[in-house]
């Protein structure tokens, strides 16, 4: 992770968008718009800073921003790109406080650019961290919220001007399960602020360097796609392992109370012909089963990526007959301490499985 | 109508809540609850007191409340009883400066009881106007909209302690849509503090003297109950007129999207013996057919009372069986120009009918 303070090229968004498909563990919503809204602002003479944890102010208050909803409805509703801007906008003035500087809610696929397309407009640095290290569906699940952040005062926005304020929940489930009524309300997808926090809580609860790492990967996909080597041979120096290599035969699908449910079928080939991979669904890829035995779990990431060239793919866009590479990185560790697993382990999903380290995988077949 | 301030009794609150049944046709919540927690905080020591509209500056910041939901839910899940202060106290939080008194978003039925409950927990005054004159089930149907003010910011919060603030909306039809799906998700009622506005468009866009009103006409219903005249001899000198008097023969109702939808039917009798009446309810009394000819409509209004004790009957607790009059008040006339009738008047409740006014029925059965 650099510890100097960077201005983000084209090239940069390129890759952290590719990068940040590959941590959207199928989920976050496709960065395409809105990389190309970040990309056009930098064309356009903005200058948007990455800045390390190391140098926020302790007592410098922070805005977390992302989009809230099922990545199925971000690909057919189209974002005005003003949406997380006007909830930013909501809780400084709500706060009467202005914020100094930007923080990425998610930095897993589309809701890595959200803070880039946030900080060209309102002219404030991004942090080069976020709580979460990938993508999840509900908004209470990261770490922030794992540390004791509040997850209110919040904001959300949607493209017809209306802005709303959940000044204060009951605990932060009410805060996901509110949220998430106001956002299909507001036509399946809204622009999300939250949480307020100050700076010495961003580097205590935060995850540091998730921009760095999304640039990373991003290069290391692209310099793949160059040298014609497999995904997993240009990501297993970033922790990568690959779990499964083989064909989507059937995918279920349906978005219903806000969310893209539903599972994968892959029928192996290669090392893996006979065998079949299930990967469960709940906006990102939660569970993944190897011939029915359950192989790695929610919170480690599972990454389909297609298998020729290792871009990431979307649940929203997973279809019969694409030929795919299953991918593994293990969790940031504050995922999966307890505390953390309470809020993003595999139950808190509502699946009936304990937590099974990346690592112990690791030993148990490596 | 008073141009004095004066300290409600709890024999006045009586007399209100009693006259605020009248008014809500059936519909703005039962206030037997509210009146009992006003009538407690009296005897506790309270001095709430009523404000003319002439007595408020042009200046001051108001914020009208109210309860938000269907009245069948509101005898199922009883209200903490801090909600509306709640939002109250949320709104002037975010708008940074302190309200001068407390304004009666809704004199029909609970909502009467509601602002003087908030008026005895923050020791501000209850300015005697309202919007309404009467119920209405959507939260953009009242003069304060019609006269053009801004429905948000708008606050909600429930016994849950969870407290939303709608910023900004596209248009008060939104602010209603997004409090609907809100005060759902909240379990069917919640407190709502708006809208925020200032003396002076209180005094061109209110209803004045509701309480006034509303108190006296619970004097003329006790009254009447000691003198055992017919509620319609008590109410006519106040502007009633009897439509109909029958016993109920059928009653449809169903709550759905957080109303409470459905008909009544009553045979008549005596006088109306051989003749039919309908009645449409969406929260309150919508519309009246007599035999199937439309008798009168919305924003008229129309008050089905106990033919005995003229007390009045809300559409959460009508049945058949019970023996009723059913009696008609003219809508205050902010509520039938065309302005009005575009927000409160048949065809904004999906009726394909034409405002009929009260004062034509007059003329052609009198």
């Amino acid at each position: 992770m650099s510890k100097d303070r960077w201005i983000l090229t084209s090239e940069d968004v390129e890759h952290i968008a590719l990068g940040a498909g590959v941590l959207g563990t199928g989920g976050g919503g496709n960065p395409y718009l809105g990389k190309l809204m970040v990309q056009g602002a930098i064309r356009d003479g903005a200058k948007i800073e990455i800045l390390p944890p190391e140098e926020v102010g302790n007592d410098d208050l922070l805005i977390a921003v992302s989009g809230m909803g099922a990545p199925t409805v971000s690909i057919e509703k189209l974002s005005r790109g003003t949406e997380a801007t006007m909830a930013f906008r909501a809780l400084e003035s709500h706060l009467g406080e202005p914020a100094r500087a930007v923080v990425c809610g998610e930095i897993g696929g589309g809701n890595s650019m959200t803070p880039l397309e946030v900080a060209a407009r309102v002219g404030l640095p991004v942090v080069d961290a976020d709580p979460m290290g990938r993508a999840f569906p509900e908004l209470q699940m990261d770490t922030f919220n794992i540390g004791g952040v509040s997850t209110t005062p919040a904001a959300l926005a949607d493209e017809k001007g209306n802005v709303l304020i959940l000044a204060h929940t009951q605990d932060p489930l009410w805060t996901e399960r509110l949220g998430r009524v106001i956002t299909v309300s507001m036509g399946g997808s809204a622009g999300l602020a939250m949480p307020v926090l100050r700076g010495r809580q961003l580097k205590e609860a935060g995850i540091w360097g998730s921009y760095t790492l999304a640039r990373r990967i991003g290069r290391a996909v692209r310099q793949s796609q160059r040298d014609k080597i497999r995904p997993e041979a240009a990501l297993s120096p970033l922790g990568a392992r690959l779990l499964f290599r083989g064909k989507i035969s059937d995918i279920k699908r349906v978005t219903t109370g806000g969310f893209a449910r539903g599972e994968a079928i892959i029928q192996g080939f290669q090392n893996d012909a006979g065998s079949t991979m299930r990967v469960a669904i709940q906006n990102e890829n939660l569970v993944a089963w190897r011939d029915e035995q359950v192989l790695i779990t929610v919170p480690d990431l599972i990454c389909i990526l297609d298998d020729d060239s290792g871009e990431p793919i979307g649940t929203e866009v997973l279809r019969y007959g694409l030929r795919v590479c299953v991918l593994a990185f293990a969790a940031d560790p504050k995922l999966s301490t307890p505390a953390g697993l309470a809020v993003v382990g595999p139950r808190a999903f509502g699946y009936d499985l304990a937590y099974r380290p990346f690592s112990a995988l690791g030993r148990a077949s490596g």
